[in-house]
């Protein structure tokens, strides 16, 4: 295949920049990064192989990646002379992270790893240990995790480098994010449209993303199907992405290195243009980014046969090209491989790399190792906070006002995203969603960002918007953690049940974050904060296949040090929350909240110490005070709240000398015993609340299980009884959602009923009328089409039937 | 913007295909189903707008989607035109499945709707019953579900609209199925590597897809980026990516009509060229598919602006256009939209579409509503099944054999591979993992599918092998659910930590299958099948990233009657699981079970049994017969039963006197209780094999939590301690995996003693050896890099140290 780009591409022209002894060094410093990408997935000791390699100088097991480490490595080394060149600012995100060996070699040659980690110092000894802990117990992971100096990208996960890079160059106008994407991590979804982010990308505010496709051919076991398409196909691609594709193309490193070189040059060139276009001359026409398409051999300068089988070049170097080393052959040709680095010309005697080539590198921040955009920590600043006691809703008493909680939070949002404009730290994201879950007071003070064309009837539509809307959970997910590991701030507001599309992406942030913890030298990052409004209980539109209130239940599962869950039934104590989110740091925070009018409970002041207990008795709803309650019924979210209410005033009409207490969770996590999760309720403190031994009804939010699971060690866990979300909707009223769920006032009052033997008899016409409103339910919805008038109308403290009800319709409600 | 396609593109020549007479018919046809549409959305009686509109007949709450409807009526009207003149096989898949108004309008004008809901007939009345039943309680959801007769795909979670197309095409070699992409799902990330299923579509074997981007400009709040760049990268984004795409543009209906027929008929043309060029002339070269670019106004036909906003072509027109219909005016407005449809015109006086109309439909089966593709229970035929004990291993006694269970596994799935060739009716799907995961047997028979360009020496490359492998783990679900639900059968495999990469599209698929069971016309289709190999213990090469057993945790939330979970604790047992995998219908079947070289303990008939049982005591390893055990050791896994029994043994050579029962459980749903789920084990069996009082230690393969979660209502829960992944690891040693978790062998003895009084301080010595072992392990693994032979070389029944260790070495591992 000709290279195309270099015959036909207009600014492609310079073709072998590379003068003979630059290019004698860089070759040097590709060897110096390739041996030690080798010795770290081999070498136990020997490390210079000064003396003849032996069996125990060998690793017993041999666990790593090779076939990505080569062009890694070369792809650093070029992108060091522009940085060195023109001190530029940069980062590298690899997509690929099982090229571990890679970026750990770098680190070490130019330094950054034996200023972080003062054992792998930068000598023989401090070579051996680099070798023997890569991938050993007691030593590092195999991946660019984040015990890799200068990684913001694991990359286990093959599909989030793109959108990592473009949340990286968000609003860090001089930064470039080189990122690698590998041809096989080019076939997942999330890679496939992280490409589009240059429609989001203002080129006057925004550094900008080098994309470089490490087209090795190869995945585990296949061939990728970019490498297996004809060129014109892959440059339309990407022009029809969008971008000025710049190929390189080869076997011969040297050749590979004077292509290469010229398109780093020209990439670079066209950058500046780009910014400079923009930032002097005003022009904001979305530019054709650069990016380049590396086809270089996969596992390069690896044995091409191994005992006749095709190794370089071929799927067979992805992992640990040749294995069984008690084979003397294959010890033997581990030595040549080596030795074709020539480590004796790159190392001095002490093992130090010699500085003729040490001084490729560029020097402090500007090693990509060492750039502090990769350890956003240190960048963070905290975020002007308006006082959001401010937003309170009045609340004269309980249940008297109606309002959208998400709104509410959307004024505070406006505010926040008001004092911050000039620090230019902090953004909102969502897959169109953002004025659907009620956050539209924020286009008062910044746009929608938008690069592709924008048309005169547009709404609030500019390349300078704060306010992130793309239809892909991925992208935003992927955009806001880049933006957060380099050090600003973010919300992610998304339907409740299409949350799930992100879940492995969380996985691998809350991941991330439990090891952080444990790396003194990375810096804490703002939280990653989750709105998940739209939720299961009002899907008024979309029926069954938006209801899924799982992913509470999936958070939960990681590592209670890092994650917080957050379920306020009001305005108020949604306010309280949200401050506390934008607050916190290195937390995932899961907020979950409707955004249907829907009555307030709580005073502002009340609100905030509920939320500082994170679970209380609710007085005014109790009156149980002085005495022993006879049941507890406990909500958590703000439909089972309102149902909970409804089902007290109920048994408070009917049975008053009922002693009921009722307490409400705002905290999830509270419930956990505290030896299980740092906010969790001490025994003793859960027994006073729960009591010992009386029946608790238990309205949650979400599926039932969960609540069990949390509590399943608590002295009361027998006389637990919860109700949730248990997979049963359609696309039908409100309240027949909770109806068919046996959440709604009327199940909750029967559950009551059941477990209190006490009211004997009596209870059997209770029961029945109970059991008739809800014949009356069916009866009136298939009717009407709409909830009965008793249940919309319904006000705590008030008897009897309303006077007016308020309209449960929510016509142009996702809009 | 002009339409470049049909100025420039050779093949779409003939600009106005429908002669005049034609061209009307279509349009009533189309205002039709257009009338249809609005009339759901709002009506609840006066269907034929017979009397002047009044508040009464408008729905109390209305819900639904207008704006994708007018596009995707026109399109079904012309698919039906092509289907009707060339007899062609099609099914019609919407990835805007919020167009629901639109898909049942169509089903309804076609006959099919009265034919399966015989209360909906084709008349006045039943166009009330009709237009009330949407989005309304007791009626239809306001998608494309299950229920919509022509239906594979509901469309509610935007994104899987290509894949589930191609997965239909597959193995169906005269079928085309049309399929409508959003531009906003467009911008997902499954949708955006959806495009690339055309190079795996073989056209001698497989039937098409027929893409049609529905370019109307807007999603919810936002435009679509396709919407938003020029016409020319367009067109070579979808070059770039393999397809030769039709341009159809414009405001007016009459124009568009005319090139929507000619892209059509280039369409069906050059795809019969294709087929015929393919199974005639056996030319297997990729071709460029066709595809239609389908640019008009969202909403199109609503009325233009609504109280002084632009409504129809912008984003206003998404859900419903016009709320709040207490206002006389709206009510106004509502009529007289529905009048430029001309009911009185399209309907006779019974409300019966008219004949000359009615004609324009295929009939019978050829209609898209009443395809049997798209009820593909109708077509399923069960497979041939070679006898699952033929590939026993054998065992001469617990743990003699070692061997890797997975592998057995793909020797079965081979013969079943060889069995079906013929039938064309079987694939494999993973993402690049079917060799990592250890079927590589099945490459015996058949071949990775493979329609990109194949070099000499690929490896089992060929456009018909049957294996389907691609990095994307959305493209293996969504196509294997396309394949499904069209009648055919398939597994899954996949690396456990990545399969929640589609938690959400596997929430989807139980959803539709959870209502299917209660949808009399709709038959059963085979189980999706999922093999979890590579899991949490065994992530040798790549560490903590690639851990996460929680997907189990995901799939217990769904309706247990479509769920099932498996945890195989060896070959044996694992081949029996298999074999009821594909045997089973509308399931959701969950599989993990190692790929690694580990011990066998039951011979086939044991495992035949156990597996029947779901769960049961191993006699062979408890010592508690003819009395009460002290303890019960339960495991659930392959590698917690190891560590079990190891602490078993540990256990009876130190206290030879305590009495153990070993339970090993590989159904897991059994633990459940009967009325949660069909499998649950009654509280009795419960008791009897847990017993009612004495300490049960549960080493689980997953999150402990899960345990406790189906558990939490049995007698003995109180004494129900659970080890399993608690989100600690990293790249290190097999043993040590267990052992950061406190799963090993070491930490289970340590927790029987620690709830076992009676065993006095005595246990403190063993505690003691047991607390220096771990540290022997540690400082010998950080030594050495890998297990201590007294680990890797311990065998069931054998005391002492082990005469001979095996390696852990997996270099290659996953290669
Ligand atoms: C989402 C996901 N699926 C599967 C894997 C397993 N896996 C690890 S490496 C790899 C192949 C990567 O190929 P490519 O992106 O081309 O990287 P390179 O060739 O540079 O090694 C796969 C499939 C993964 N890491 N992530
Ligand atoms: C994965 C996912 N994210 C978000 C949504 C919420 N949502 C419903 S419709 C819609 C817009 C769809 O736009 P498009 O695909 O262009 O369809 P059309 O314009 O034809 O209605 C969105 C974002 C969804 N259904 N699925
Ligand atoms: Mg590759
Ligand atoms: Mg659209």
């Amino acid at each position: 295949m000709t290279n195309a780009a270099l015959s036909t591409d207009s600014y492609q022209t310079k073709t072998a920049p590379l003068g003979a002894d630059e290019l004698r060094l860089m070759d040097a410093y590709w060897r110096a990064s390739n041996y030690l990408s080798v010795g770290q997935i081999y070498l136990l000791d020997n490390p210079l192989l000064k003396e003849p390699l032996k069996r125990e100088h060998i690793k017993p097991r041999l666990l790593g990646h090779w076939g990505t480490s080569p062009g890694l490595n070369m792809l650093y080394v070029h992108l060091n002379r522009v940085i060195k060149r023109d001190d530029l600012n940069m980062i590298y995100v690899i997509g690929p992270g099982h090229g571990g060996p890679s970026l750990v070699a770098h680190a070490y040659l130019e330094g950054t790893y034996s200023e972080v980690y003062p054992n792998i110092g930068q000598d023989a000894e401090g070579m051996k240990g680099l070798f023997k802990q890569f991938s050993f117990p007691g030593g590092i992971p195999s991946h660019v995790a984040p015990e890799t100096p200068g990684s913001i990208h694991e990359g286990g996960e093959l599909g989030y480098a793109l959108s990592h890079a473009y949340g990286a160059a968000f609003d860090n106008p001089d930064l470039i994010v080189a990122c690698v994407v590998g041809d096989g991590e080019a076939e997942t979804g999330p890679l496939a449209t992280g490409w589009h982010g240059n429609k989001f990308l203002n080129p006057a505010r925004d550094g900008c993303v080098l994309p470089i496709l490490h087209l090795n051919g190869y995945k585990i076991a296949n061939p990728c199907f970019l490498a297996r398409i004809p060129e014109h196909e892959l440059r339309k691609f990407f022009e029809g992405m969008g971008y000025a594709p710049l190929f390189v193309e080869g076997h011969d490193p040297d050749k590979v290195q004077q292509q290469l070189a010229a398109a780093m040059d020209t990439a670079v060139a066209e950058i500046k243009r780009i910014w400079t276009e923009a930032r002097e001359k005003g022009n904001l026409k979305r530019p054709a980014w650069p990016m380049i398409v590396f086809r270089t051999p996969k596992g390069w300068t690896c044995p091409s046969e191994i005992e006749g089988k095709k190794c370089e070049d071929y799927w067979r170097s992805h992992q640990v090209p040749m294995g069984d080393m008690d084979k003397p052959k294959h010890i033997e040709i581990l030595q040549h491989w080596m030795q074709t680095y020539k480590p004796a010309e790159l190392f001095d005697d002490d093992g130090k790399l010699r500085a003729e080539f040490a001084s490729l590198a560029p020097a402090g921040n500007r090693r990509m190792s060492d750039n502090p955009h990769a350890n956003g920590g240190l960048l963070l600043r905290d975020l002007k906070m308006p006082d959001f006691r401010d937003y309170a809703v009045s609340v004269p008493s309980p249940g008297a006002t109606t309002t959208e909680s998400a709104r509410v939070m959307g004024k505070f949002l406006r505010d926040v995203m008001k004092l911050n404009l000039n620090s230019k730290n902090f953004r909102l994201f969502s897959p169109d969603e953002n004025n659907s879950n009620r956050w539209q007071d924020v286009l008062e003070v910044t746009n929608r960002c938008y690069m592709a064309e924008i048309y005169p009837e547009d709404d609030h539509l500019s390349p300078d918007g704060r306010i992130m809307e793309v239809l892909s959970e991925h992208q935003c997910q992927g955009w806001l953690e880049g933006y957060l590991l380099t050090g600003r701030h973010g919300f992610f507001s998304c339907y409740e049940a299409f949350i799930h599309i992100i879940d492995s992406m969380f996985n691998q942030h809350a991941k991330w974050l439990k090891v952080c913890n444990h790396i003194p030298w990375r810096r804490p990052v703002a939280s990653l904060n989750y709105f998940l409004s739209s939720h299961v209980w009002r899907q008024d539109h979309n029926g069954f296949s938006h209801q899924d209130p799982g992913f509470i239940d999936h958070v939960v599962n990681k590592k209670a040090e890092v994650i917080r869950v957050y379920l306020p039934a009001d305005a108020n104590t949604l306010l309280s929350v949200t401050d506390h989110c934008l607050r916190s740091r290195n937390y995932v925070n899961v907020v979950v909240a409707g955004k249907q009018p829907a009555p307030q409970w709580l005073t502002m002041d009340q609100a905030v110490k509920h939320c500082a207990e994170g679970l209380g008795i609710w007085e005014w709803a109790s009156n149980d005070k002085g005495s022993e309650p006879d049941v507890v019924m406990a909500c958590c979210g703000d439909v089972p709240t309102l149902e909970t209410l409804a089902a007290v005033q109920m048994l408070r009409d009917h049975l008053p000398e009922l002693k009921v207490r009722v307490i409400n969770v705002v905290n999830l996590m509270k419930l956990q015993p505290s030896s299980e999760h740092p906010h969790g309720l001490s025994d003793r403190d859960f027994d006073v609340l729960f009591t010992k031994d009386k029946p608790i009804i238990f309205a949650f939010h979400g599926y039932p299980w969960l609540i069990h699971r949390l509590t399943y060690r608590r002295t009361n866990h027998g006389n637990l009884h919860v109700r949730g979300y248990k997979e049963e909707g359609t696309t039908t009223t409100p309240f027949d959602m909770v109806v068919l769920n046996q959440l709604d006032r009327f199940h909750l009052v029967e559950d009551v009923i059941d477990r209190l033997p006490q009211l004997g008899s009596r209870a059997a016409y209770f029961k029945q009328a109970i059991r008739e409103k809800l014949i009356e339910h069916r009866q009136y919805i298939e009717k009407h089409g709409d909830d009965m008038p008793e249940i919309t109308g319904w006000k705590w403290g008030v008897q009897g039937q309303p006077a007016s009800t308020h309209r449960t319709s929510t016509e142009g409600d996702n809009t």
